[in-house]
């Protein structure tokens, strides 16, 4: 049900504002309207999700895995409205909508299975040493608890996956916190179809409604009160740099500063060695325009940025990419907005006077692709050359040698991904430029393309800033659940007051680090 | 040997400024002089650590675990001159500044064995799966990496345990990072001692000479051009709050923003829960004073709020602690500037129309501790009551009911620890407030003292803001290594190019994380 309402707890609310979903592919308006959330909502949603914690922090694995299930269980049960309303509202097409559905229900599931477990408890125990001298040791436990309530921002660009039920709020359930939705106003009823399916798993398992709350809006007022709000103790965030870089000046400011894990903006570099493009510049270009064109090139690990030492081979490569460019039709992007900010960022390398445009995408209605070229001199000289155009466009740096491409990487800002195409004898040089590559990515891949995320125990879809606000953490994989927590010691507890990860009988069955070994669970 | 010089890298340096350590027992300035240093030294010791991080950052866990037990060694091998020179300059007595040794001592020899058994690198490897529909897993391998140079300011209460290779440095030194120090100008002599001992292990491992520098000055300037440096990737910080939120603005307001891990202040609060007041009102309020007293009151974790319920036992325990404390003689303090902060809190808390002195310590030169009593209401009511006066000063709040305690304990800031005085029938009262406890603490303890913290596994010496700046971190035990890492993934590198700790061969035996399951290293 699309109802237009703004969901606090177990309640719905209305309010004085409304807006409308636009239908990118027309730019005409949707039905129905949809309340817009105020700082009042905000208020209710956030002492309601403060109400929950104690309890719902304190839910047992198999508990907390049973929540994550039955929201997957429910997106799943929603079935083809789902699909249907969110290729309306985000002009994607069913194919990767039906792709990005599978992914959220099995990141949820994932995070199930990985609670279950209990490592994300961390639980460690230094028994005491009544006899040690000079001074014995008092028996001490520490396991990870959860921060608090969490806001959540939707991600445009990924309706399911990173919005309502995304990874953000996956993780934050996993790690125990109650989760403040704050909707993105390009997809409200596909948030408020999620939204109602987790408010039914968070009633059919027993648990506190102010475990979730959705607040759906267009003002950027919404989401400054959500961050501002004391009750909130950490914010998930997939959008813009200015977007990300407002909200982390908004949770410095607080009386007491909290973690903002922003993911903001990123040209994830491919560098193109010498012997791959020597052997390979046709495919590579082929395939280049296929990862740059994916999904109207609306992705946090689009290609944005090529590296490449000059010559014919590089000619070649720019030659095949066109080509490859010119057959590819043009794409409804996500938002009138972000079709337009395309269409500026493009303008704008069109008119730099040290790059050259080297391909465009087929003409017609819509968004249309743009590969540009320039050197190294000019793309270092120049810091909004490295700057991310959301979309499908990239540049192409022609570099004299290998020295000047391992500079163009020294000169770049963090990015969520390298990627290293290179063949068997491109081995050394690459070994070369790894370490400063290191330096600036959370995740380095050879001989593929940055596109398409895997949901794994080894992902890291974070990287330096500004690729991120926080290059410690993840956003995708199981190792987002440590965004959101936080160690706690206990010394010489009577063991009635011992939570259950540390009381001596291990009651949930977890592995635990005793006196620095690993004993696993059973 | 103490030249008075700074120390960067395999250096040393002069400046143009000078300053001395003073004898806080006589006011008087003591030989020799020290070199101020300035950021012109700041920029070199940054340029240096940031030419050793790719070296340092690599090296194999045993190599790094040994670079730690040659400091360790070196310092123990610096003999009583090390204990007589720190004696003098923070009118610490012996005995204590002993123990400290064995613990700096002790703590880089635990980060070691630490750093041997690998598992904070965190090796996970999703292996592909080629055949995988709709779409075939690439290889994935996760490792931690050092984050890189980072900056550590040496706190005035622990000369040695947390000054130039105390917990911040260790730990950073055992996450890969190359270490600038900015001494603690109270303890020059002590400092470069030490500093000397590090160097001459850096240079005994072969490892970069900029792998550490030692910064002494007595200036803001210095600290902040540290922190501002675009090199530094992380600040440890321990010392007062005005101090640590400077250096968080200046970190938040870099081109790249950089975590800051700084301990700042806590008042350590006390709950003594009816049956144990009932009980041992008489042996608590003694225990509590010497507690109180230990070290001049100069420790993070120094019991500076008590909170009981009133009565008979609450008039007890405030008699058998005062009465304690009158026999406790007053102690020289670490500064001159140290002893009048104290001075100036205490006299208001003396002249605050809602407390009570209950207590002084014995009169003579030196500090003498305070206990003051008030009320919930006057307490709550005014937030200056809650702040940090750094040392042996406390305050006992009476509270009407058990209500009111737990509204004390609602009204806190963040803090380092919370201990419980509880006997058995105290228990279930304990277990009503442990939740709201837990929520403000790093660490909570049952019938002991928050002085004295275990150098293990299971430690945390962190907690929410302000006690930190960061409360999902400690500064004291094996999991301080975190603060200086970050997760990189690696997708279908070729395996020249893995890192040793993900190769399929595990040369370095470590245990790894496979398809999510832990295969221990050998």
């Amino acid at each position: 049900m699309i109802a237009g309402s703004i969901l606090i707890g177990a309640a719905e609310d209305s309010a004085a504002e409304s807006f409308a979903a636009v239908d990118p592919a027309t730019g005409e308006a949707m039905a129905p309207k949809f309340a817009a959330a105020d700082p009042g909502h905000v208020d209710r949603a956030c002492v309601l999700a403060d109400a929950a914690f104690a309890s719902f922090s304190e839910t047992a694995p198999g508990e907390r895995a049973a929540f994550l299930e039955a929201i997957a269980d429910g997106i799943a049960a929603i079935g083809d409205a789902l699909i249907e309303r969110a290729m309306a509202e985000s002009g994607l097409p069913r194919a990767r909508l039906e792709g990005e559905r599978g992914r959220t229900i099995g990141q949820l599931r994932m995070f199930a299975a990985f609670v279950r477990a209990g490592d994300w408890l961390h639980a460690t125990i230094d028994p005491a040493m009544p006899d040690r001298a000079p001074l014995p040791r008092p028996d001490l436990r520490r396991r990870h608890v959860a921060l608090g309530p969490v806001a959540v921002f939707g991600a445009s660009n990924f309706p399911l996956a990173f919005s309502v039920a995304g990874g953000d709020t996956a993780s934050a359930f996993a790690a125990g916190c109650p989760v403040v939705v704050k909707g993105h106003p390009a997809h409200p009823g596909t948030g408020e179809l999620v939204a109602r399916a987790i408010r039914a798993a968070v009633a059919s398992c027993g648990l506190h409604e102010g475990v979730f709350s959705y607040l759906p809006g267009p003002s950027n007022a919404l989401g400054a009160a959500l961050v501002a709000d004391p009750r909130i103790r950490a914010v998930g965030f997939t959008g813009s740099r200015s977007g990300g870089l407002a909200l982390m000046r908004i949770a410095a400011a607080r009386a007491e500063p909290i973690p903002v894990y922003a993911e903001m903006s990123s040209i994830n570099p491919v560098i193109l060695f010498p012997a791959a493009l020597q052997n390979r510049a046709d495919t590579l270009g082929e395939a280049f325009a296929q990862s740059l064109t994916m999904g109207a090139g609306q992705f946090c690990t689009n290609p944005g940025l090529l590296v490449a030492i000059g010559g014919p081979d590089f000619d070649r490569f720019v030659a095949a990419a066109g080509a490859a460019l010119a057959g590819i039709a043009p794409a409804t992007m996500l938002t009138p907005a972000i079709h337009a900010s395309f269409e500026s960022g493009v303008a704008a390398l069109e008119g730099h006077q040290g790059t050259q445009l080297a391909a465009r995408g087929a003409d017609g209605p819509g968004a249309c692709a743009a590969l540009f070229v320039t050197d190294a001199a000019t793309f270092g000289g120049d810091a909004a050359l490295g700057h991310e155009v959301f979309g499908a466009s990239s540049i192409i740096v022609r570099c004299r040698d290998i020295d000047e491409v391992a500079s163009v990487v020294a000169g770049l800002e963090g990015q969520l991904t390298a990627t290293l195409q290179l063949d068997a004898d491109d081995e050394v040089l690459a070994a070369r430029l790894l370490p400063l590559i290191e330096r600036k990515v959370g995740r380095i891949l050879a001989n593929g393309w940055p596109t398409g995320v895997e949901v794994c125990h080894a992902m890291v879809h974070g990287g330096p800033y500004p690729a991120t606000s926080d290059g410690r953490s993840t956003s995708v994989g199981t190792l987002a659940i440590e965004r959101f927590l936080r160690p706690v010691s206990y010394q010489n507890l009577p063991e009635s007051l011992l939570p259950a990860a540390l009381k001596p009988a291990n009651p949930w069955h977890i592995a635990r680090r005793v006196d620095g070994v690993r004993i696993a669970g059973d």
